[in-house]
């Protein structure tokens, strides 16, 4: 398989930053330090100092698409990741945003993510099938992250459905495995089920996993890293949003958010017997 | 079960109407007709005059939100969809956003959905579960319209999977129907699968189902009236997008569109048996 130029990014971000560690950029109206929130670009500011802060210490930024939407600021979801493109250009991007429509509107999709927000990556939904994950495949440098085993409680009802052979999230991982010629999915599998991630990796090689789930939805690192690392020692990006962008509520939010970061990257690493 | 707000009014409207058309808006820069173009609020000038012309034939919009998310004119959406409540305030409309996500990012769709658009509905992907459906369900005046069996070609990987007793996609219409305790929920169940939309009805009374895939994707609506009527003889929103929408090309695009719809309702009326 050869890898997109997103895997290649990915990996060589690995190493140089020595981090496995996805910050999520999740900005809420109510939770956004106060001396912030009267100004006009309130979300951007806010993201744009956990960036800054964080950056040392991370693979990738995840900023999540409804965050934004819900408060009618797309412009600074948009303006924010152009901040990242310019000052952390080794950093890729996913923009989260589940998408998952039939092709002719998936190709509106996949625009939005790759040209209107230049997004290096984008999270979808799987549930409508391969034509309607087509039109990402066409933008053959991106990559595409495909939700396998969702890291909430209720996902066990489709997700762990019994298919003849196994149950469905396994076979959405070979499937996607199977559809990815040219390098470039990545799959969501939760630090809550471990086990299970250990089952994905089993099926996907090397493709690159994001994990979600670690801090405040209860998964563990070490266990996450124990059953989730590639045959190169790497493999995963880590995702953490609420327990690193709100470790502070003060004017140094973002220095307590790069510490956060600091200490779950070391976190991982120690994990990995890198101590 | 009770009806929400959003089902006694969408009753309403068949009533009132005549009518189980739904016209799905779908701006592309590259087929609005050449006059509009240029104009700063084209997709809105467009929808606007779709709207107008269509209305007196129609029970549902469906402003499908990645057009105009790919050329980041969310405002826009917006405008419409408030031009719509204000002019046309019988008509129900549905964001076909197809959102998804656990349940502390889907609070955000949902606020996006219901709040920031003033929608009446607007459609999800289970593929999360429960949790990532709760938040629009505590809007309990509202409608979610849930994907069971799309109408695009690569749906059969997933949604016909066997599971122990039934396909994947009945195993979604049994449980939706369960969990709609306030008649909230509609089923998004493609006109061309006729015969598994006949499974659909059978499972869930009369929940409404949103029909999508007649016109350019080549449903029938003979064959999707015959398989799919509720007890009341409707239960239907039959959608239809690029063949009203873009029925003409030229300055007298709205008026083509209205005559279009006009014939696809009488089109549904006559496989009613209403001639």
């Amino acid at each position: 398989m050869n890898n997109s130029e997103f895997q290649t990014r990915l990996a060589a971000r690995w190493r140089d930053a020595n981090s496995m560690l996805c910050v999520g950029i999740d900005p809420e109206v109510n939770r956004i330090p106060v001396h912030l929130r009267s100004l006009n670009d309130a979300f951007f500011q806010f993201g744009k100092a956990i960036v800054d802060a964080t950056a040392a210490h991370v693979c990738a930024f995840k900023p999540q698409a409804a965050h934004f939407a819900a408060e009618g600021c797309e412009d600074q979801l948009a303006q924010l990741i152009a901040y990242i493109r310019v000052n952390h250009p080794k950093i890729v991007v996913i923009l989260d945003a589940k998408r998952g429509d039939v092709g002719s509107t998936a190709k509106f999709y996949a625009r939005e993510a790759f040209e209107r927000y230049q997004a290096d990556a984008v999270t979808v939904n799987p549930y409508l099938g391969y034509d309607s994950l087509e039109p990402y495949f066409d933008y053959s440098d991106k990559g595409i992250v495909v939700l396998c085993r969702t890291s909430n409680p209720g996902s066990d009802w489709l997700q762990k459905s019994e298919l003849a052979k196994s149950p469905l999230y396994l076979e959405v991982a070979k499937q996607i495995a199977e559809w990815d010629q040219g390098g470039q999915c990545m799959l969501v599998t939760g630090a809550t089920y471990p086990e299970e991630l250990a089952q994905v990796r089993a099926l996907v090689g090397d493709m690159p996993l994001l994990v979600p789930g670690v801090g405040a939805q209860g998964g563990s690192i070490e266990e996450v890293v124990a059953a989730g690392l590639d045959s190169r020692g790497c493999g995963l990006a880590i995702s953490s949003s609420r327990g690193i962008i709100y470790a502070g509520e003060g004017e140094d939010f973002a220095e307590r958010a790069g510490a956060q970061a600091a200490l779950v990257k070391q976190e991982i690493n120690q994990a990995m017997g890198k101590g």
